[in-house]
This record gives C-alpha cells, structure tokens and sequence, in this order.
C-alpha cells in the first residue's frame, strides 16, 4: 500500500465496431478494431483527506472537477469511496479516444495500488469494463486500452469472456479533431446496420490484417453505418485525394490516418504512435 | 513487404510452472508465472541471397551460427524457407531467459513483414509457440513474451487455447547466472510432483497477485520440485539473510529478484526491468 499512485492509460480509437449488449456487462461489449494511442491518460489516485470527503468523491480531470459514472462505477466495484482522482491528458473527452475508459481503467490500477486491494490485472479491466458499459460511455475501449498496439476485438467482454487479436504493426498516427459525437445516443439507438457492417469489417480485417487495410475498412463502416460527419468527409476526401486514406474515429468528430496521410493533405495533425504497450502504474 | 524487417522480444524468466503436454502444439504448454525482461532479443531477418542458400539456412545468435530448432519450425510454419534470421541478445543462451522462444517469436513478426504473410498477432504466436513445442525447448516463454509484464498463464496453449493474466506490477528486475539447466531434460521426465507444485503456487498468486508474492512461490516452487541449484539455494539463502528474497529460473541456473534484493545482498547483478510492452516489430 502506498499514498498515492499514478497508472497511464494509452488512448484509443476505434475505426470500427458491432455492438453486443449483454445482461451481465462482463459479457457485454463490441467487436471491432482500433488503435491504442501514445497520447493517453494519467490518471493519479490519492487517499482523499477527511476535509474533503462529501457525498462523492473528487474527479477531476486537466484540473476541472468533472462528473464521470465509470470512474465512480470503479470506486464502487473495488470498495474504495475514498480514491481521489485526478486525470491528465492531451486527448479532448467525447470526440473518440476513449477518455473516459481510460480514465475508469487507470483508477482502476492506481486505486489497487493505493488500496492494496490484490486485484490482478484481468480483474482491474474487468472492473473498469463493467463500469463503462454500465455507464454506457462505451463497449469496447477498455480492453483495447489494456491490451495496446492495434487491438482487433474478436469477442466481446472483459477478460475471460472477451478474445483479442491485434494488426502486427506499430505505426504513425496522425489526428485531427472537431468535437463531440454521443456515444450514447448511437449505442442506446438501433445498432443493427451497424453492426452488420462492423461484423464484415472484422471478417475482411482477419483475412489481411494489415494498418492500411484497418484504416480501408474502418472508412467503408462509417460509410455503411452512416455514421461519418462531414466534416470527417470532407477531410477523408481530401486525403484520398492526395493518394492516401483515412477514417472516422468511433465515436467522436475525429478523422484518423497512419504515417503521413493527414500532413500530406494539408492538414496540421496531432501525431502520435501506436502505444506498444496496455496500461500499466507508472508510479506507486 | 520489405527487404529486411527487425522485431524485439522480451527476455521472460518462468518463476513457477505446471507442464501439460498435448498431441496439439497449440493445446500443449504450462501454467505458472514470471516476468517479462526489458533486456530481450532483437530479431533480424532477411530475404537470404541466392549465393548463401544451402541446405538449411542460416541462423546466427550474436554474430555466431547457430542450430536452433524453434526458429526452423516458425520457417515451415510460415513458408519462408529463405528468411536468414540474425539475432542479437545481452541474454545467456539455456539460462532460463527464454531465448530460443524470443528467436522463434521474433522471426515470426519479422518474417511475416518481410514475406506479406499477413498473419495477426495471434497467428505470429502461435507459429512460434508450436515450433518451441515441438523442439522441446519451452512450453510457456512464448506466450509469456507476447503478454509482457509479469505474465500469469492461466491455461495452457497459444492464443485461442490458453488463458494469461498479469500481476499488476512493473518492477526492477535483478539477475545473476552461472549456467545452464536443460529444459529438455527436465520437461521429458516426469513432472507429476513439478506439476502438483506449480498448480499449488498458481492458485496461491491468485489470491494475492503481487511480486513479492510472486518471488516466494518461485522459491517454494523450486523447492518442491526439486529444481533448485547448489549456487542458486546459496544465493537465495545469501539474499534472505540480507531481508530481502530470491527465486530460480526455470530453466536456468539463475537466480532473479525484484527491486535491490541481489545487490543489498551483496551481489553484482545484471539490472532491467519488467517489459512493460509485449513483442513486436521495431523496423521493417
């Protein structure tokens, strides 16, 4: 047990997804493919004094108080009311990097920690799995957050139910983002279309699992599931143009490339890699 | 496809195992523990040219040739009989570090660059798990080193078969080694008693999964089954003298501990730390 102690949690986006909800969030959560991103989360958990103990607990994140269900759902499922939080990250929250299950799984970690609560790793993701899903923030960002590199998601659910695969590639990656798209509104609406289309993608991503082809297949979805922006459109039409490729991140108003494709279409990216590594404590 | 491509694998030192041998390589392999290396094995290969291609092709570990059967088995597996595969490691060879499933699995990722062979991740593991099956040379290294971290195989057998979780820890790695052990022979007894040993400590580092844990029922493991070395049971006596605790290596006459166990105890060891990052490709 130590006072304080701080997990990193790479980002992720998803390029594309079916959805499988399930009673038990253990079981539920998506299949798809993405990429964990160097850009991620710091999350730091502290034993909260008694000053500042209210109703709930403190969240805060770059320095804001914010509300966040799957952190609290984490505090709950590990018994640890007290666990401050504290979150750092360059990565905007709703615009599909995963913020918000990297968060649950970085309290996850660093609250064991803090707590000596003897949880192992499978368990830390399952319980930040469950609180995403419960909080309907997300389905599928918390194993790929754990499991890093370019998570392809063969079954859904946390371990022991779920089954990983990934793109054996390590990439550049390029982003550029204009706000929110809710995840919630898309998840809780009729994901049949969707999910149709997210299944073909993964079938086709395992035949020739290769970044270019995550990326083909991950603009073909949005496509198929209307779910691109136009702005995302008007960006991947640009980049096709100048010979590249590129594609929506799930669920945010992000468009996403490898390599140079974003800067070679003009754009001013964030760049970044793909994170070779799940999550982990940095500091306990 | 790319005229040469280089992977990193971790080194991986089994702290505890049960053995379960199969028909099906990919149904074969042990539960049990250990940790992920930062100092591993970089992996070249190359399209050979048509000058060097004989009967076998070349196989080289440091700049010297070598036999070794698991890197042959990923070749066939992969159909790349012309990958000329360069390997260069800080690690002793037969030592417990796991450096013959490091070749295997980095010629996989690398190979499967070089040749297009579009295989995922698990694909490349399970490649490089079956040909250490089969040439006898380790049972659960490969998937281990896949993982990173300090690896829990749960279930034995490559991806899709066996089970892996993780003690959530990253810590520094002390290790001293004063030769070979060989695990062929080992394995090719009989492991009843071994076995009885590693599935006790398994369930134990279940209960509590931390590193101290982790290194005590290593040592214990050892002990029952019989393993430990003349200079290994002095170093671990030399090392809990000093109040701190040491393990074996299976299957190596090794000793490793966390933190400055070895060095409080006055020893000169070789430091890393556990590899937070499975394998994959660094260049192609």
């Amino acid at each position: 047990m130590t006072d304080e102690a701080t997990a990193f949690v790479p980002g992720h986006v998803t390029g594309f997804f079916s959805a499988h909800p399930r009673e038990d969030p253990a079981r539920a959560g998506s299949r798809g493919a993405g990429v964990a991103l160097s850009h991620g989360v710091r999350v730091t958990v502290r034993r909260a004094d008694d000053g500042e103990r209210g109703d709930e607990p403190e969240t805060t994140l770059n320095g804001e108080s914010v509300a966040m269900p799957p952190v609290d759902g984490v505090r709950e499922r590990l018994g640890v009311p007290d666990a401050a939080v504290d979150a750092e990250t360059p990565l905007p929250l709703g615009s599909g990097f995963g913020v918000s299950g990297a968060m649950a799984l970085g309290t996850a970690y660093a609250a064991n920690a803090v707590f000596g609560r003897r949880l192992s790793e499978n368990g830390l993701v399952t319980a930040a799995h469950c609180a995403e899903v419960e909080a309907g923030t997300g389905l599928g960002d918390v194993v790929g957050q754990a499991r890093g590199g370019l998570p392809i998601r063969l079954e859904p659910g946390a371990p022991g139910y779920g089954a990983m695969d990934g793109v054996p590639a390590r990439p550049r990656v390029e982003y550029v983002t204009f706000g929110e798209v809710s995840t919630e509104e898309v998840l809780s609406g009729d994901t049949t279309a969707l999910t149709r289309a997210g299944e073909r993608a993964l079938a086709d991503l395992r035949e020739r699992p290769t970044p270019d082809r995550l990326v083909a297949l991950s603009r073909r979805f949005a496509r198929e599931a209307e779910l691109t922006t136009d702005r995302v459109e008007s960006v991947v039409a640009d980049v096709r143009a100048a010979g590249g490729d590129a594609a929506m991140a799930m669920l945010g108003d992000t468009a996403f490339a490898f390599g140079t494709a974003l800067s070679d279409a003009g754009y001013d990216p964030a760049v970044c890699e793909a994170h070779p590594a799940g999550s982990g404590l940095v500091s306990e």
